[in-house]
């Protein structure tokens, strides 16, 4: 029985970078399959794009759900992660909701590195309808689309330089990657910032596996 | 040039519902045309099923955008709202949000007639999207689907109930229908209670229509 | 039966700019007309003149209510809201909440372009009252008296650098021109800013054109 | 120099209730004179006769300037409290803002014993506007009036049937009075709920004294 | 190395309870050891007795930290979560903060099963620094002692009685056993309300177990 | 009978700034006198400390209430509020939560002058626990040590800078000293910034006095 962890853009860089992030945790016990939503655009940058990821997503969780122990959605905007909670008793993780709650255990007022200016608004109707608003300290934009986020050449100071300034203009005491497929940077900001720093699909993944062991996920048949 | 109410549920009563709930607004002198989404559920009850509309809306409003002056969303959940903002310049309102923004101008805490208990959960991370939840005295359900709404005798005495118990145990003095197809039942509820009564589709519609007279529908061309 | 737009300054000046400004709304059919409330100081800049044009703008109100099918009381503060709301069953608009209604349903967090640093504190205390913080982005100040703001050429630099400070200093996706005097820069700081601009009595008074077509205004008798 | 409380309704009955309930902070040294402004009406029961007061406070409080130290005004509900702040530079306390930031220092969650049940979404106002809804455990109404909170027979079993539902149903463990006239019902309700009771005139005057002795009130010239 | 578990009162029997409920985090890899605070007071039902805890508290774990990869503070209060984060760079997470991050994933309004009316004032507190009352249902006491919670004849129906209460009136769909007492009336409580149920040293132990295979926990030096 | 102010940390010199900043509330007839916690650490700057001084507080408390009315508790962070307050029906005033509570009174927006950057996560804590998050404008530390804090070379330049940004960048309109050892420097900020300003031990004591004079502090007797 397998936590699958279902990235829902279409680009299997971004899944090869989720499946190393989430490695330490395959030490726990249960096996995690990282699986790209064919459907999927190559990156998710607006509320369209996450929306139409939905339909194909609950097909395939639905397949899998014969050998699956439970999901996690990886995209940072957790699109369907209500509607797969209708469907199935099964753990269904939001990286975008895990990320903050674990955030929250790892300082007071957390900062999120996202990526274009349009996802800003997204995040805080997240936040507002997580209730969490006041423990954030800003949500900044790197400018960059998904797929640039691949060259590191292209993104590694810009990221360095948005932690800095969340830790310093805006006070946060933690920072949250928000998006997938930040995953190879997070060293790199934990040393340029001294501050922890939270990759979304790590914590996730680690969540899941809690629930999973503890039986919160199928709670309603033991 | 029209303005679109999309019910995204395939209940073409609810539609006939909906268009004599807007009615009054015809006197603006734009022309107003309720649609079904032939593709929705006969009543949109789940996440699941709210999710799923959005990709069958997207494309029934690219194909009527033509003949567009802006859009309603007619499901209180706002299924495909921001996607649609995403999409088009038009003036785009869901009548969840506009019910809201309307009730808070005629009351200090609005109470909410919800059709089924699993809808509390969703309107409340939509209130906290929003950043209302300050001002919501309560959400209480019926215990009705869409499709029993429909039956008078059923219904009635039921949302008087529920209505009295948001003004007298919740302190709500301002009312809002928690669904498009509670229309008729406006005036009763408004003679039970005392209270004034938002039925969302009326509220959406007049937002949209100052929105369009107003040019804040398509301000980025004007 | 008329709208009336009750200006609660002395300032014919600004009674004509909104006058101006509401005019594409007469297009519904119900006649608007702008009222001076000639007891007003000639720019309200403090909570003392702001309270002081209540008594005899409820004096004003209850003159015009044998004509009237509602009222906009169009000063940034809605001084007498809702006193005057206690007083008749006519729909009663008041311009900041109504802009601050409809920003909310344009972008994620506002911004308001306020006249003076002292105006800010009372609009917090109203937005407190709202319930509605969580939304807003920014409050700046011009530095400018309801007076100056009339001189173009000292007033449109100021707003114009205001609006994108708002717009990108404080995150704001939707700006409301916290003055009743500022409805010409509208368009200007759209096109400076690339974001939508609430006018708020023109939002106002299509919220009020809204309530009387629905009822919403004299449920009590209907 | 004498701290003016000043009751801006028109009954003495109640101005004699007041100098009572401060009675105990005269050992202070500053003299103390509670004042009734004779132009307010005989209970304040409405948002339009609590504005109604503020011209006539406003001069008054002029007139006593030259004797004063500082002023309170003594009805909840804070009747141009910030309009006579932009006025003096002495102290200016209101005893709703000075009874919630009293209760918030004397238990977690406070409850108000209202007089009618219109005097909730006041309250409710001015909670939100102070940012302190958090903190609010419920706001009760007596169904009495003003003038009849003077008849002991008909208020005593309704204050303290109110404030037990208050600590039980609601989690309040601290209670204010919501009106300048309950004073006389303090103790009773301490010994009948034993929880601790807020007189808002008597901790809005301690909280003048203190501004006073401390210089906070005219901070400008010292 | 090991998860060290530390109970900071001195009942064996509350050890033995929470030594039970992670067990099935063993399988994760870690060794965990659950450990009595000889120091610690029978039950910690009171303010002072939880701050007295945190002197003892931190010594115990400077003496385990040469064997420690991590602590749980397991009192539902979170006595020196601060003070501990404070004093090393091992992973360090209190119940209560983890039972309530967990709750917030599995459901959308939590209820709390309190012991002691007591005990409430301080869990607002707690939840309002943590940021979360917007999520929070309701919180009720049991009226038990620690003590008293060991015998089930006593505790088993005062659970599932105000677990419903917090389900039927509060709204919640989650809940959480607000002490760490309480594990073995989980699946009780789980059965009889057909709600999750968070027992928070589980979920806390899990968290630590992920922050510590993530290296959030000493994230300084990685 | 005496109101005590216990100093917590051991520093002779920051008691005595405290008896000079309550000196002008000896007025009010009531004696106080300001005692130093011999078993503090010189200065209080992180969570352990603060924690580490509540068990002797306790202690010094105890022995003092045969000649007490009531305490201040004079560290910014109010270590051992609640449990001194468990402890004794005596009024307990806390200099955090005075200073909050004063300056919601003198401004809509407190800024807070903190001595170093990790006190910044404690007050957003206590903050939080206080529901008034949305009055705060902003908390700036000053990069100083309560020791460093005593030599006005080194510090004076740094209050008025980080006053003014408080003012100018954040919206603060009333600010609070952070540190029960900056009394001194207040009338130098009050004129640097034309700002009220709040030193916290003083509007503690007065806060107390007033519970004494009013019986709020042991109502349960009387």
């Amino acid at each position: 029985m397998t936590l699958f962890v279902i990235n829902p853009n279409s680009s299997e860089a971004v899944t090869a970078g989720i499946d190393a992030a989430v490695d330490p945790l395959r030490a726990f016990g249960t096996p995690i399959r990282c699986v790209t939503l064919a459907e999927g655009p190559p990156g998710i940058e607006s509320q369209a794009q996450a929306d139409g990821t939905i339909a194909p997503m609950l097909k395939l969780a639905e397949r899998l759900e014969g050998e699956a122990q439970g999901f996690v959605i990886a995209c940072f905007g957790d699109p369907g992660l209500h509607a797969l909670r209708d469907r199935t008793t099964l753990a269904v993780v939001g990286i975008q909701e895990a990320a903050v709650m674990a955030a929250m255990q790892l300082g007071q007022r957390f900062g999120v590195i996202s990526i274009l200016p349009g996802s800003i608004p997204r995040h805080m109707r997240s936040f507002g309808a997580m209730g969490v608003l006041d423990r954030l300290a800003g949500d900044r934009a790197l400018g960059l689309g998904v797929v640039q986020l691949a060259d590191p050449g292209a993104t590694e100071q810009a990221m360095v330089d948005t932690a800095r300034a969340l830790r310093d203009q805006d006070g946060a005491d933690v920072l949250i990657m928000g998006c997938a497929g930040m995953a190879r940077y997070r060293k790199t900001l934990q040393v340029a910032t001294g501050l922890p720093v939270v990759e979304p699909c790590q914590v996730a993944a680690a969540q899941a596996l809690g629930q999973i062991a503890l039986n919160l996920s199928h709670w309603r048949d033991r």
